[in-house]
């Protein structure tokens, strides 16, 4: 008897302004059978990336949109269930980006085996992953953050501030965070050591985001949200301050501009008097470059040795990765979110 | 008998959006007489720089302002008349920033000897000075120009901008530029062969700048007067453009936000989206590095070989740089301002 596929596929382009799951539903198809040379593999683990949102937008902004009807996108893991080739054998565990969906055919092109030294495989699409990753390049490339700089990060426990804040606080940098809620404040204080963590929540959330940032003054400023942030942040630059734009998640789903003048003129003048360089990041660009290598290595090393210690925030079963989508543009996880969609 | 002095002061702050040669008067006072280990400097040539009007403003955003009654800073070449010193002759020629002002006494630690193989000494505050060493930067360092990628600058022959064009064309870079009137834009495309110069009066120049950047796409960005062009340009910029902000002239009067909604968002968006790279650049700081000295010999180089050729609009006495301030900012200027104080 055919296996069941269920998949979570794009019903409909987002009509409101916060990204809602209701753009997404739960789609039920006979699982794909594999041909000669190709391998069935059962999603174990499923990601769920803000930056992948874009993608279920009418205009793409990055990468083509995924058309009405097809499986979300998104990073996976899974354990290999039928093989018709060679390299693989069944209860083998691969990786992929194969989407939200329980089965996957490949003739082993796109997927990669699972290393067996990692303590657990869902690190691939977290630390080990495109947002580890987006975070190794923002702090040793484009803001290339010093030993002794203050680095800031507006989201401690997401999947990028989370690495982004440990490699700061490795590389001997001031770490100032902010988070939603204050479980997740005393989280990043207490298990990352960083420095200094706002509460988002907070009434005063901004007057104390100023009384911090003109205590220290900024270096380096991973921005993954967007919003309000830089406006504040930007008096408070040191000279040649480096800014990477990794997200802008409060823009995702704007449909007008913010009211009040534009500002940009303001932005580009202090550039110039703080010498500010602003570098914009997709990082899978950087995909199968030396940096990855080498990122994949050194992650992987600062993982076994407890030096970065990823955290996940775990979902149980594939049906709530909408909902964890819409979270994570509400501040809703605790963690890197990751969908354990079978064992 | 003394000398007179004749100094050009800052005499108000700026009151007007647009900078106005109002703030400036011209001052009498008896020439500085030099002591033991002194020279008298004469005047010869001084320079109109467009970034030194910031330092007139009540809070400068570059520099300590000029106190009320101060004389105005500028690069400076001046012939010794006087000296007290061993390293110094009546008759050298000598450059540094003592400003806008007939005379300059000087113990040697702020002035420098004219190299005499230069074909004119007044090079020194054009293309060999601030704003030649600052579209070397953003030429060779900040946007990291390349053969074959496309260049565009917005004015075409004023100081900064003749030398990004021609150090563009030199790197074999397709040059798009911009000036006011069609004279200008004329001398850009047969004297420096820049490829593209669109003429800022003229009715339809926003609908000409799409046309020419969506034809060609814009790899590396020069910015010298800031205004709308950029937010023209954005959608244009190939992956991985980079952009350069050496000046904001547009903006330094602004005393209020352009209406309208804030367009930061929009910008920060099309940096990830279209992966761009944004520096702030200010001069004066890099001056005395390597890049520096390497400047200084290469740019004297193509001078002499005729690969650089300096555009230099020349105002008859000092009187004249107030108003040739002010000329800068309504792009009056055909070629970068040096006042000729004396022979």
């Amino acid at each position: 008897m055919r296996k069941v596929n269920r998949r979570i596929i794009v019903a409909e382009r987002p009509r409101y302004i916060i990204p809602t799951a209701n753009v997404f539903s739960l789609s039920e198809a006979l699982a794909p059978e594999p041909g000669a040379g190709e391998i069935l593999v059962r999603t174990t683990w499923a990601g769920v990336d803000s930056y992948l949102y874009r993608r279920v937008q009418q205009v793409s902004s990055l990468g083509e949109s995924i058309p009405i009807g097809g499986v979300m996108a998104g990073a996976t893991v899974g354990r290999v269930e039928q093989s018709n080739h060679p390299d693989f054998r069944e209860g083998e565990l691969v990786h992929g980006a194969w989407g939200w969906q329980d089965y996957h055919v490949s003739n082993g092109g796109d997927i990669a085996k699972v290393d067996p030294d990692l303590p657990r495989p869902s690190y691939l699409l977290g630390a080990l992953g495109v947002s580890g990753f987006g975070a190794y390049i923002a702090v040793t490339e484009l803001t290339r953050t010093q030993a002794g700089e203050v680095l800031t990060i507006g989201s401690a426990l997401g999947g990028l501030g989370q690495i982004v804040g440990q490699l700061g606080k490795l590389k001997g940098a001031l770490v100032l965070a902010g988070a939603s809620g204050p479980e997740k404040c005393r989280y990043a204080l207490e298990q990352y050591r960083f420095d200094v963590c706002l509460d988002r929540k907070s009434k005063d959330f901004l007057t104390q985001v100023k009384a911090v940032y003109s205590k220290y003054g900024i270096d380096c400023y991973v921005m993954a949200a967007g919003g309000k942030v830089l406006d504040v942040a930007l008096p408070y630059f040191r000279r040649n301050a480096r800014i990477a734009v990794c997200g802008m998640m409060a823009t995702y789903g704007q449909s007008e501009l913010p009211p009040g003048g534009d500002r940009t003129g303001l932005l580009l003048n202090e550039i110039i008097v703080r010498r500010l360089r602003i570098s914009g990041l997709v990082t899978t660009d950087w995909l199968g470059t030396a940096l990855h290598q080498q990122f994949k290595k050194e992650m992987k090393d600062w993982i076994l040795s407890g030096r970065i210690k990823p955290l996940e925030h775990v979902v149980e079963g594939l049906e709530h990765a909408p909902d964890m989508m819409q979270g994570l543009f509400e501040g809703k996880n605790f963690g890197k979110v990751v969908v354990h969609v079978a064992d």
